[in-house]
């Protein structure tokens, strides 16, 4: 059986224009690895609804899971939620209990809730909410798509709230071995340990580190067993290039 | 006149695993947004030709500029090259002066070039060259598509290599401005401003940071007169809120 398979969409003209480094992806990417949902691809768009609406109806029909982040805030700029209901052709509704999660967040700090954070309790109908005890303002769930906080913090909280009922698959073992050689020496072995292991993925990541340079293989597959003896054939092969 | 517009495709495993967390990204928004081109669209897709030529089909078609990072090095899971060939229908070949390049640098280092050194050559028919110094392979660039290394030394490079050749639109000037203050509560005043302010763009991005909490506000346009009026307003209204 395959593992079910997820994209992400990163909602912010912050991230498109350098102001801001995004470190969701990288998050979410680990999260899921480890739970055997494949991330498939990533888009990053700009704050507008044409570019959102159409990110997720493409993404939603491809993917079994689309993971979204940014815009639900409070502001003007905040048009993820209306952006979504549009492309579910939904409707927008103070939703009852985001209301009820809010006031109860912001009558402990001694606030009353103001049109502004209204604005986080409306949802689009027939979505379920994602949980925020952060700052009290939740993301939902429309069919497939998870919509979330962009800020690091509360996004982690909602994928923290959301992870344990998804569909989990099999996690894909993986092993790196740093080798201490240039890529292109390593190279023509490499492409025949991937002939020789078909089930096993064999990824090679260069970098340069202080004057050092090297290799990192990544070997992936469903066996540890079966990468053990890439790894040790691959090992055997440069020691005898030496 | 509009700013040219771009899109940029990061392609590669071991970012959608978390194995790697990106980096290209950000230093490409940051370089397009001081030159005035605006970056519109990242995808981050998977070593996959079907992944990859898709996704330079649809982009390069929509943006005036695509920029690749990831997967034109030496081994069998490098196979960006031949993707980006296939979505022009391009044959590849040896590159004379791909090959000179790669030769001159190995012969320094006192190696001769084997077959996977000769793969980083191969590049699509009438492409021409983007150099990289660092390592000698080169990327390459095929009308309003450039394709570049994944190692941020080698993507830094290339990019500085090919900025001063794209047509630079009119910076967008930003500036600024942290108000320690509840997002919620100076949401409304947000958006009277821009309102009033049409051709000025706010964006508002919420933070805490050790028990303090705060948003920074944002002010784009063409004007630095009218963002600082922009600012000023905003800051007497705040002043007034306290």
């Amino acid at each position: 059986m395959k593992n079910p398979t997820a994209s992400m969409i990163v909602i912010g003209d912050e991230i498109l224009s350098g102001r801001t480094s995004d470190t969701n992806i990288n998050y979410l990417a680990r999260k899921l690895f480890k739970i055997g949902i494949d991330l498939k691809e990533v888009r990053i768009v700009k704050d507008s609804k044409k570019s959102i609406i159409c990110a997720v109806k493409n993404l939603k029909k491809s993917f079994d899971y689309v993971f979204t982040s940014g815009g639900i805030g409070p502001t003007h700029d905040d048009i993820t939620t209306i952006s979504i209901a549009e492309a579910f052709d939904r409707n927008i509704e103070i939703n009852k209990e985001a209301k009820k999660k809010l006031k109860e967040y912001y009558s402990k700090k001694g606030k009353k809730i103001n049109s502004s954070i209204l604005k986080m309790a409306q949802i689009p109908l027939g979505a379920s909410l994602i949980d925020n005890n952060l700052t009290g303002a939740p993301g939902f769930k429309i069919e497939n798509v998870y919509v979330m906080a962009g800020v690091p913090e509360i996004f982690k909280e909602m994928v923290l709230n959301i992870l344990h009922n998804l569909k989990f698959g099999k996690p894909i073992l993986t092993k790196t071995h740093i080798f201490l050689i240039g890529e292109s020496e390593i190279a023509d072995p490499l492409k025949e340990l991937a002939r020789e292991f078909i089930d096993i993925k064999i990824g090679s990541y260069p970098f340069t580190k202080d004057e050092e340079y090297g290799v990192n293989i990544t070997f992936s597959g469903a066996s540890f067993e079966l990468i053990e003896r890439a790894v040790n054939r691959l090992k055997s092969v440069v020691e005898n290039k030496k």
